[in-house]
């Protein structure tokens, strides 16, 4: 089990494209319950299947696991809440750190979030221009909600 | 992915009790969702995450994946939906068929299932003695509703 504190930002410009192809990913729950969700996600052939606990601050349990990408399909496909999320994820470094930039489709199109990833809750980074309103603590932004109240009904 | 189909009895007397020890499993639910149930599994140093689909007869999906004992029993202590269930597994051979005996512990002590897998849904069995009353498609022996109603509060 891992300890995972990531930060996150909602995303502004343009600034943060590079020439870098982004991922696309597909996923979706057969959990939603905050207490304990339970994500499935393919991402350019691969299967994964993951275990998340409650959020204390920026901290929350997590269990990731590699499953069959026919496997992963087919639970997106037949079993997980509707709708799937779909996104393309794109890494965009900026003065040493990764971050993460998601930019939503479907149901969640219009939406672009950025995250990093800290070592601990309050270790500093330096954050770009195109990394506006922080929203790490906004539930309408966790992935599992995007499901129920996706980003074109706010 | 495995489709499963097995029926279920309930077990009368102790004809079934054989030497061999049975093995001592816990299990929890992440979701205990009909459509899209996630169960976790402890048994003998082994750890297992499940996700099963809804029923259509004796018939279910089913997503089967080892994952490190750790993990399972840190989901079990932490993270699954309380109560855990509690159960003693025993293989019982019978006529060239193979039935699993689950005698259960804790909040559902005084149950006692048999389950035989079958290859089709119309396949024929000899039926020993201490199989009694067929409950394949009764919810109330669902594991997963052994959780909200346990046996000792019916």
């Amino acid at each position: 089990m891992a300890k995972e504190i990531e930060r996150k930002f909602l995303v502004v410009g343009d600034e943060w494209r590079d020439a870098a192809a982004g991922t696309f990913f597909r996923q979706g729950y057969l959990s939603t319950v905050k207490e304990r969700t339970v994500r499935v996600r393919s991402k350019g052939g691969q299967g994964f299947l993951t275990v998340k606990g409650i959020s204390v601050g920026a901290t929350r349990a997590e269990f990731e696991y590699e499953i069959p990408i026919d496997d992963a399909n087919e639970m997106l496909d037949s079993l997980c809440e509707r709708p799937i999320i779909e996104k393309t994820r794109y890494r965009v470094s900026y003065q040493g750190f990764v971050w993460e930039v998601d930019e939503f489709a479907g149901d969640n199109a219009g939406l672009i979030v950025a995250e990093i990833e800290l070592a601990s809750e309050d270790q500093e980074f330096p954050r770009p221009s195109w990394a506006g309103q922080e929203v790490t603590d906004d539930s309408r932004y966790f992935n599992a909600n995007l499901i129920a109240h996706p980003f074109k009904a706010w």
